[in-house]
């Protein structure tokens, strides 16, 4: 299972970024290898369309992962797709300081992730899985679920940006 | 000149687009087209990547223009790239009303372009050369005058929709 | 709902593309808009990187649907994206006959669906989410269920290919 | 085969645009199908990188042909790809008149091919299978052969641009 | 030369990849160049479509290779290429185990190229060529060569995997 | 400021690449973001479309910046789009020498840039900013102002390569 970061803003010096170019797997399994590789822990998957040798349209694999969680990503990677050899080098990652907040709608309540740079706001996202579902349970476009939780943060007073 | 369109919401049948692939004309000129193109009056212009024959990164040209307009964006073309053909079809757009408020924000005003469908208030979205202007005159982030406009906006009376 | 198309080969003349360029709508919301374009009955719905003005990476949205659905279709793009604008033409689609029948693994039976053109069998692939669904059942990867299936499939008698 | 078409400048009425989707065909194959469809006449192939359902990385396979070649090119696809369907629309093609003068450099003759628009030279470009040879042969860069061949074609009398 | 890597699984601590930024080079000369990288060894060489400045579609150019060919690699690229500049770094790679099988089907034997991780058969494929020189030669779908390989494959006795 | 780089050939061992996913910043703001970075002295900044999860339609920022950049190249990235996180990892740069001297058309003189490799003239273009700027005073198309501008060089004596 995916471990979670610690909260504070930090660099993290043991990620691992994996790649794989791939010409005779189909768009089908890698969807299917995608979710996998999530539920297993990888911090973020994704797919980059690459031009391969022979005319061919080929699909590059990428996999951020900690060091620990090396071998269990390649040896998922070389189950579910087709390659014969997977390419890795360590980087490093800065990331920011993480918190939670309730912005509160006529909806109901809705969690806002903040993204804190040296003590500062930086980010705030409502989170989309909340607001898909409102969306969903009232029946409104997603845009203007997210308007009315940006609204909602916006004006509550606990936003030090606006 | 590109003619501005009728502000009510309307079917157009009359716009042409136009393609050309491209494998040997430089990203370098084709920058410098795609501003020429909208210059002359096309209501759009874009690039997509292609695999061409010969294992040969393409890039595939799209026009979107009015059919008066036909002739003159197909001279610009000839001229300024390196393609012996341009292929084209006619097809339909339909376009919602559009108005424009201005939000008052502690920045100044910024104009909002609005997006009417069936007389509803369906889009809205802060001018972007304007939010640019202010973000560099303040030394602020983009996003954060994003937020300002959306937040003056929502919080005016005549916002419908929130 | 998405009317199921006759099973016999046939020419389609009643289809409809529309296409929408965005440079304002997050890939989040697109991802969104993806399914809920397919539940209402789209035939297909896919995204294109495209290149944009001011060196703006955009995304091209095109939905294939039938003529009847077509202001469905226009109403959920309008409400879930930001465009002011949709474009569409029309195409034809020539369709295989279709038929399903169920290769026996010593997993159990998976359905094999079948495209026949002009009375002979010309495509033939196991169905994906019954793999997926064995392949999590069973600890399997998916290539290897898809291979029992595929090698079930070839081995009886109803394959008039091989 | 491919037909020849007329030489001087023209607008043809009769060209198709087929298009499929796919996600269960490889890379491998592609590559393949892409050249087995030049051979058979079409105008020009392509694939473009397409984000499909359920996450999956697809191609879209592009095929702009002759009326008269639609059956034929309908055929291969269904027997070379993995699809159920294939789309296709009319499509208008401006063609330019063609021309071919001979450069004379220090490595011996090679084809210039001219564009010609409304009776003025407007594109003119080295054959490349012509560079690629001599590039070959004499151990040279490809790019210091068209170098030499646009050199010699510049200075040559017959070049009413420059 | 390319050296061919030892058959067994191991980890490769002496690879590079290297990377060229390209906005200036038309797609015809990176065909030609990209076979040419091979030919002199490249593990592996492909094209990604990137977004520079200026609204450039360029193209990015990755080379695999191992360490004692970097300055090779280097040399053509310079050549070759329009690039000033060349970025690289080391990365590692793990490789399965490589075995090669006969199939034999009606057509005649195909060779089908095994992976094997930790002395297990992870991957199995017909080799390319071989399947299309049959599929020519025989007038046959591609692909239904290859259900024949991987049909004659499964149904071998030294299949552990089915 | 961007340090001017040494004009001479060298490996420059301080470069570092930044790495950024994104599925939730506009196309709008990242065409504003990519020149914010330049102007900071990034070497280069481009953006590769890529697959996400969740189906999303993402873009990769990557950023090429000199060592002593890093924190404030990293500022601009948190302020600027909605990440919290960025990675990077250290790579290594081999540059050509560069000169530049002057073409003689009958526009006026352009800027012709060269690579020197071990050397030897391995590269040289002509001024992108300059040629533009004859283009449109001119009335020209702007690959007719290359071929003067490729002509003047290439008849030119200090031209050792042809």
């Amino acid at each position: 299972m995916k471990q979670t970061p610690p909260s504070h803003e930090h660099i993290d010096d043991e990620m691992i970024k994996l790649e794989v170019n791939l010409d005779d797997t189909t768009g089908e399994w890698l969807g299917y290898v995608l979710d996998l590789l999530l539920e297993q822990g990888a911090n973020d998957v994704y797919y980059s369309p690459i031009y391969m040798k022979k005319n061919r349209p080929g699909v590059l694999l990428s996999v951020l992962c900690s060091l620990q969680l090396l071998e269990q990503i390649k040896a998922i990677i070389f189950r579910e797709t087709t390659t014969l050899g997977i390419r890795y080098y360590p980087l490093t990652v800065h990331r920011l300081e993480r918190s939670f907040v309730k912005a509160v709608t006529e909806l109901g309540e809705v969690t806002v992730k903040i993204g804190i740079f040296q003590g500062q706001t930086m980010q705030w996202a409502p989170e989309y899985e909340e607001c898909k579902s409102l969306a969903q349970k009232h029946q409104l476009p997603l845009k203007e679920v997210y308007d009315m939780v940006r609204q909602a943060y916006s004006s509550s007073s606990n936003n030090p940006n606006i």
